[in-house]
């Protein structure tokens, strides 16, 4: 496969340069719809993983060879489709498939929320911190819904956000982890900049027997209620309000470095 | 399966309940060594993967069924083997295995290392980081080489370790990451506490043609040396100190949430 340029069907050099990604897989009616108002603005590439892929956390492939397939919507060219996770969809973009660098990317539109402890596991999140972590601004997108999606107007708010990121500039090192209420948009009260919720998932293991009578288990559960703070993301889709969140991949927590050395931490040997 | 209580040699009650898992897989030499330690000082019980899953992230296993194996070490019960991932691994353990939630949760001990940016890729901080979750105090611990192992001193000092946690107590989110040199006990020069460092993997996509002629791509690369900072994890490895870094999975970067306001974030709809 050769190095390759954009597919937009704009490709003035000057164009913001758009890479996007996601979880749910390169036929995902979410990235459909992003696609779609992402190409008002700018020259858009897609490289997304060629099938689900959620709840992968950051995982990548090393022990295996990653495959990359041309992927075509309605008879053309839509992007490409690699066997791997949402990290090995976007490092393989920026490291071995695309000329340059693109000025910005975006994961999504997740079908489902990643808000409070789900960030941990989301495979949209992760696509978006790979894009950090390379050094390129960058944006996860969820609505924050399990029933039937309507993306547009997540898809034209990530429009307008990444309008915004373009303009200005994140910090090395954050991103921003956006979540979506599954609601009419003149029923959205605003945006509300949020940190990441407090809530965990009260797993449920459901113990089951196979035809053969052997055990299996299989994980289900519901997050929390465990957020009452305003400004968590937790809080705000569930009051209507879209939640940028940022977040970093340094994961170091400072003040409790003090806190072991008064330990005798470093008296061990 | 029952639910079960633990496998160690010395069933007292009043023992310290130790999880161990690691990302290596349960029939790895770095989890021996470290049980063989931690039986010292507690009651040990070890529900890992089944096989190696390196660089899975901290994924989970949701939309396939979860089984569990007794695995047999010299002839005995040695620990639970699931088929799935580290995070999958404990949260199984203390969701559905155990009777009671362990003292403390060790993963590991890993061959090779997780500074830097590898935490963020990394089963074994990944086991660690649910163990942390679901509010066990939990330590990751790696041996940083890919070159043949020996795990004795990091078994030690894990076991240290885990003393000092039981007397202490971590802070809600916060969880140890070890690094541990792979040099003998007397070249070790002492215990850093350290945070994530900021190097990143300078990562190569070696693409290749398969018998049949198709392309495919390999990963491959070396971190970078970026840190020259002397309270970098990396840093302290690489001059022969252990590592301890204390890290967190609240991953909002609270310093830019302000920043975002101050872009107009919250005037948009």
């Amino acid at each position: 496969m050769k190095k390759t340029g954009t597919t937009s069907n704009r490709p003035q050099s000057r164009d913001l340069s758009i890479l996007v990604s996601n979880d749910d897989g390169i036929d995902a009616p979410g990235l459909f719809a992003l696609v779609k108002e992402l190409k008002k603005i700018g020259t858009v590439t897609v490289v997304a993983p060629d099938k689900q892929q959620s709840a992968v956390g950051h995982a990548i492939t090393m022990n295996y060879p990653l495959r990359v397939k041309n992927f075509q919507k309605n008879g053309k060219f839509f992007g490409f489709a690699v066997e791997g996770t949402p990290a090995d969809a976007v490092k393989l973009a920026v490291r071995a498939l695309l000329k340059r660098k693109p000025d910005i990317l975006v994961s999504g539109i997740n079908h489902g929320a990643n808000t409070a402890i789900s960030v941990i596991y989301s495979g949209t999140v992760s696509a978006a911190r790979e894009g950090a972590i390379l050094g390129i601004p960058s944006i996860a997108v969820s609505l924050t819904t399990y029933g039937p999606p309507d993306f547009r107007y997540a898809a034209k708010l990530a429009r307008k956000l990444v309008k915004l990121v373009a303009k200005n500039q994140l910090p090395q090192g954050t991103l921003l982890n956006v979540n979506v209420p599954p609601i009419p948009e003149k029923e959205i009260r605003g945006v509300l900049v949020t940190s990441q919720g407090k809530a965990i998932w009260a797993d449920i293991y459901d113990a089951r027997r196979d035809p053969a009578n052997k055990e299996y288990f299989w994980l289900t559960g519901n997050l929390e209620e465990a957020d009452t703070s305003h400004d968590a993301d937790q809080w705000a889709v569930t009051h209507k309000y879209v939640s940028v969140s940022p977040i970093q991949y340094d994961l170091t927590d400072y003040p409790t470095m003090g806190v072991l050395k008064t330990w005798g931490v470093e008296k061990l040997k």
